[in-house]
C-alpha cells in the first residue's frame, strides 16, 4: 500500500505548498509556488489607487494557479502516477473569505467590481472592519449572547461576520452582489469538486473558529443580527449556502477540469478545508489532549485539545471537534511573529538578521534593559484587539539592533508564556509542548528562546510542513478506510506525521536563562498593563 | 579699531573650534578641528580592555593640539596678526572634569595611571557615578541641604562631586594622588596662563551649575561631605585649590609656550572659562531678561535670565551672575538631541536621514501613531534622572524609519514644552525664544516641529557658533574697556552677536498643525508618566 499516496494543498499568506504523503509518513513529493499577486496591500492588480491602511487582500486565481503549479511538480518530483493519489486535503488561512455569484465566480471577477477593493477576497490579517466589529460585540454584550463564552466574550477582527459587514456597510453594491459569502478554503474546495451551488461544503472547523458557529447551536440567532445591521441578518439567511461538514469529511470527487489542470485522476475524494494552524494538530501527529502544538510563521496560533469545556476569559475559540473528532479545541493566538521580524529586518535596513542574531543571543535575558511588546499587528491572545500597538521600551545610547532583535524574540516567547498561564489557570492541562510551522530561519534560536522563558521543554518536530501533512491526513481520510486502512484521524496522524527518517529534536530549558526570565516575565506584563492602558485611554 | 579681535575657543564633544570676530561682530576667521580620540566610549587610548558601560572619557592632549591646530587655521584664513589679537575666550563641555598633579599634570598621563579609566577626564555625559548621585541626594534631602533649592531639589547625575566620588570610591589610588581636581574648562584656561598652582583660576559658572557653589554660601557644608564620605571632605578642604572668578573676568595672560604653539602673543589676556551652553546666550546677544536661548547640540541646554529667583521643581540649576552679570540665570536642559539623531541614524543602518526626513515632514502629527519618549541618555529637566530610557510606542507593521524620526523629532519638542511650561508655571516669563546650536543638517525642519509644538515663533540666530561667538565675547572683555571700548558684557554681546552679514530667521507656527500638538502632548506626557512609573519600580 506503499502507493497509496494524499496530497495536501497548505495554503500560505504568500505562497501555498504541496506535499505527498504515503501511509507511512514518508513525504514523496514536496513543491511550492509563490502567489503571483502575493498579499494586495498598496493596490488592485491594474490599478494604481492606493488601498485603505490596513487592507490586506488576495487574488482567487493566484490560489488555483499556484497550487496546480506546485502540484504538478510535486507529482514530477515523487515520479507517481496519477491514480496513485487517493485523496486531497485542503488547510487554508483563516478567516480569509471572498464574495462570489451563486455559480462561485469570486466579485473580483466580474468587470465591473474589478477596481472595488471590498470585492476581493479579504485576507486573514485585512484589519478594515474595526468599527463593525466593536459594534457587533458591543451588542453581543448587551444581548448577552450565549456564543460569546466560547471566544473568550470577544469576537476577533478577523473573523468573517466583522467582514461581511464591512462590505454591506462600505460597498453596497458588492454586499447587493453576493449571492454566496464563504471562506476561501471552503471556496477552493468547492472549485475542485465542481462550483456548482448544490456541491458547496463549509467546514465546521473555519465556521466554529470565525463564524461563530457550533454544531448545537448552530449560527448566532437572526434577532442578534438583526439588532447588528438587517441586512446581514438577511445575509446569513439567504447568502450563506451549503452544507457543514467535519474537516476530512469527503466534499466530493475532484472535477474534470481540475483533474486536467492539476494532472490528477477525475473523482479523487476531496477533503472538507481545514484551517491552516489547526491542520499541524495532525500534521505533527499530536492527536492526544494536554498537547499544546505551536505554529510558528507570520503570525503564530497554539492549538490544545482537551477532554472538557473550560470558559478561558481571552482565549479566542473552543470548538468540539474543531480539530479532532470529540475533543475541545482551543485556539490561540499572536498577531505577528514572521511578520514582526520581517517589519523590524526591514526597520533596521538589513538584508539579513545572521548577525545581529549572533550578537543577540550572547546577551543576557532582558537584552541589557530593553522591553519589546510584540503587538504590532495587535494582540490576538488574551486581549482579542487588533488595534493595540507594540512598543520598544528602556531604549538608551548604548542599544543597537542586536537589542532590539533579542527584545522582539523574548516579547513574543512571554506572551505565549501568557496564554500557556491563562489555560492551565482556567484549568485546561497542558503537558507536551511541539513547535512546528515555517519561520524560515533562527527557528532554533527562537525556540531556546521559547522554552527558557516557559521553563518547559520543547520539542521541535522534524517537519516544516506540519499543516501541508496535516492536509494530506485530511485527504487520506476523504479518501475511506477501504482504500487507506486507517479507521480514524487519529490513526492517520499518528502513523503519516512520523517520518521515520527525521526526528523531533528536544529543546530544554536553561537554568540561570529560565530563573531569570521569571521576573522579566513581570516586567513584560507591567508593559503590556500600561501600553494597553494608554491606548485605550486615547 | 576693527582690527581689535577675540580669539574664541568653544570645546565641543567631539571637536574644537576657534572663531575670531572683531568689534563689529565681523567673523574674521573660523576653524574647527575634531580630537585625536574623539569621546572614549569602547577601550583607553593604547589599551584593550572594554570600559565599563556608562562610562564617557576624553584625552587632555587633544584639547590643546586640537585648539592649536583651529587657532592657526582661522588666524591664517583671517590673515591677521598676532597682536590683533586683544583677548581670548574659552567656553567648554560641563561638568567635563579631570584629577591632576598641583602642576596641572593630568592623572592620566602620569605613567602609572594610563590604563586606569577613572584616572582620565569624566566627560559631562559620563554616567559612571549612579550610586553615588543617589546617596548624595539623599542625604542632601535627610539634612535639608539650602542648595537643594537651587537646584530643582536634585542633584545631577553628570555633575561635579558625584563624579570626584566615584573615583574616591572605586580607584582609591587615584583619589589619593589628586592634588587637583577641576572642571576641563578652568584646566584649559590654567594650562594657557602658565600652570603653576597659583596661577588656578576657577568660573563661578561651572561652579554654581555643576559643583553646587553660590557666592554668598560658597560649596556645600563640610558637615554635608563628611555625611556623604570623609574623603570627599578632605578633598573638598584640601584639593579644590585657586579663586573664584566670573566668566569674562581675566584669569591671566598666555604664557610664552602656548603662545608658540597657538601663535598668539605672549601675555595676551585670558578670560576666566564659561560652560559651552551659557556662553550662547552673549553669543547670540540675548543679553536682556525674558528670552529663552535654546542651545542644540550633542545635547541641549536651553538658558534663560530673569530678574527674579524662583524655586521650580525640576529646574537644574539657578545662579545669580551665572550667566549675565546681576541677572538670575535659569539652566535647563535635554540629555540627548543630536546623540539621539545619530542613535537612530545608526540603529537605522542610514548613511543620511535626507530621505527619511522629507518623507517625516510629509506626515501629519502624531507620526500616525508612533509615540517617543527621547531619554535615551536620561532625562535632564525635569526630571534630573540620567537612569530612565527612552521608548518608541504605537508601533505597527505599517510604520517604518520615518515615523520613528519624526516622533523622535517631536518627543524632543515635547520635552522643550514640558520645560517652558514648568518656567511659566513657576513664575519665570519668558517672551522671546531663540534657537542656535551646531545640530548638522535638518535645523530648520527640526526648529519648525518645535515651533508648531511650542506654539510660539521660534528665532533661529543667523550663527550656528553662538557659544563660539559667546567665548569671543568674554575674550573681548577679558581685554579691558581701554583696548575694547566696551563698557559691559551686554554692550560687547549685543554689538559682537550682531554680524551685519546675516539676520535671523523667524519660524512661526503652522495653526493648524499646532492646534494637533494639543492633544498630542498630552499623549506625551501621559507616556511619560507611565514609563517613568514603570522604570522606577523596577
Amino acid at each position: 500500500m506503499s502507493s497509496v499516496v494524499s496530497l495536501g494543498l497548505d495554503f500560505g499568506t504568500e505562497s501555498v505548498r504541496a506535499i505527498l504523503v504515503d501511509r507511512t509518513g514518508q513525504q514523496r513529493g514536496v513543491a511550492s509556488c509563490q502567489y503571483k499577486h502575493g498579499q494586495i496591500l498598496q493596490s488592485l492588480p491594474g490599478g494604481s489607487d492606493p488601498l485603505p491602511p490596513r487592507f490586506a487582500l488576495q487574488c482567487p486565481g493566484d490560489w488555483i494557479e499556484s497550487a496546480a503549479q506546485a502540484t504538478r511538480q510535486a507529482m514530477k518530483a515523487a515520479h507517481l502516477s496519477a491514480d496513485s493519489v487517493v485523496g486531497i486535503g485542503v488547510d487554508f488561512t483563516s478567516c480569509t473569505m471572498l464574495p462570489t455569484t451563486i455559480d462561485g465566480t469570486p466579485l473580483c471577477e466580474v468587470q465591473q467590481f474589478r477596481q472595488t477593493p471590498l470585492a476581493w477576497p479579504k485576507l486573514w490579517k485585512h484589519h478594515g472592519a474595526i468599527d463593525q466589529t466593536e459594534r457587533m460585540n458591543s451588542i453581543a454584550r448587551q444581548r448577552n449572547e450565549s456564543f460569546l463564552g466560547r471566544y473568550g466574550g470577544t469576537i476577533g477582527l478577523e473573523w468573517f461576520f466583522p467582514k461581511m459587514l464591512e462590505t454591506i456597510e462600505l460597498a453596497p453594491d458588492v454586499a447587493a452582489a453576493a449571492e454566496v459569502w464563504l471562506e476561501a478554503g471552503d471556496w477552493f474546495v468547492w472549485r475542485l469538486v465542481a462550483c456548482e451551488a448544490n456541491d458547496l461544503t463549509r467546514s465546521s472547523c473555519q465556521a466554529g473558529y470565525k463564524a461563530m458557529w457550533s454544531a448545537s447551536e448552530g449560527y448566532p440567532s437572526q434577532a442578534y443580527f438583526q439588532a447588528v445591521h438587517s441586512q446581514l441578518a438577511e445575509a446569513v439567511d439567504n447568502r450563506l449556502p451549503g452544507v457543514m461538514r467535519a474537516p476530512g469529511e469527503s466534499a466530493g470527487g475532484l472535477c474534470k477540469s481540475m483533474a486536467d489542470q492539476f494532472g490528477l485522476a477525475v473523482n479523487t475524494p476531496v477533503a472538507t478545508a481545514i484551517i491552516d494552524a489547526h491542520s499541524a494538530v495532525p500534521g505533527v501527529g499530536a492527536a492526544e489532549p494536554g498537547t499544546l502544538v505551536m505554529v510558528m510563521g507570520t503570525s503564530s496560533c497554539h492549538m490544545l485539545n482537551a477532554t472538557e469545556f473550560a470558559d478561558v476569559p481571552g482565549v479566542a475559540g473552543v470548538v468540539q471537534g474543531g480539530i479532532l473528532p470529540e475533543l475541545f479545541g482551543y485556539e490561540t493566538g499572536q498577531a505577528a511573529v514572521g511578520d514582526a521580524f520581517a517589519w523590524l529586518l526591514r526597520l533596521l535596513n538589513l538584508d539579513s538578521f545572521d548577525a545581529v542574531a549572533e550578537s543577540a543571543l550572547q546577551l543576557p535575558p532582558g537584552a541589557e534593559g530593553v522591553s519589546c511588546l510584540d503587538w504590532m499587528n495587535g494582540c490576538r491572545t488574551p486581549l482579542m484587539d487588533g488595534n493595540v500597538r507594540g512598543a520598544f521600551t528602556g531604549l538608551g545610547l548604548e542599544h543597537g539592533p542586536e537589542h532590539l532583535y533579542l527584545a522582539l524574540m523574548e516579547a513574543s516567547a512571554f506572551g505565549l508564556r501568557w496564554i500557556v498561564e491563562l489555560l492551565r489557570q482556567g484549568g485546561v492541562p497542558i503537558n507536551r509542548f511541539v513547535a512546528t510551522g515555517g519561520l524560515p530561519h533562527h527557528n532554533r534560536a527562537f525556540v531556546e528562546v521559547y522554552a527558557d522563558v516557559l521553563g518547559e521543554t520543547i520539542e521541535i518536530h522534524p517537519s516544516t510542513q506540519g499543516p501541508a501533512v496535516g492536509a494530506a491526513v485530511l485527504g487520506m481520510l476523504a479518501a475511506g478506510s477501504e482504500v487507506t486502512g486507517f479507521a480514524n484521524v487519529k490513526e492517520a496522524a499518528t502513523a503519516m506525521a512520523n517520518d521515520a527518517q527525521q526526528k523531533s529534536e528536544f529543546i530544554a530549558p536553561r537554568t540561570e536563562r529560565s530563573d531569570a526570565y521569571a521576573s522579566l516575565y513581570q516586567r513584560y506584563r507591567s508593559l503590556a498593563d500600561v501600553v494597553q492602558t494608554t491606548q485605550s485611554d486615547q
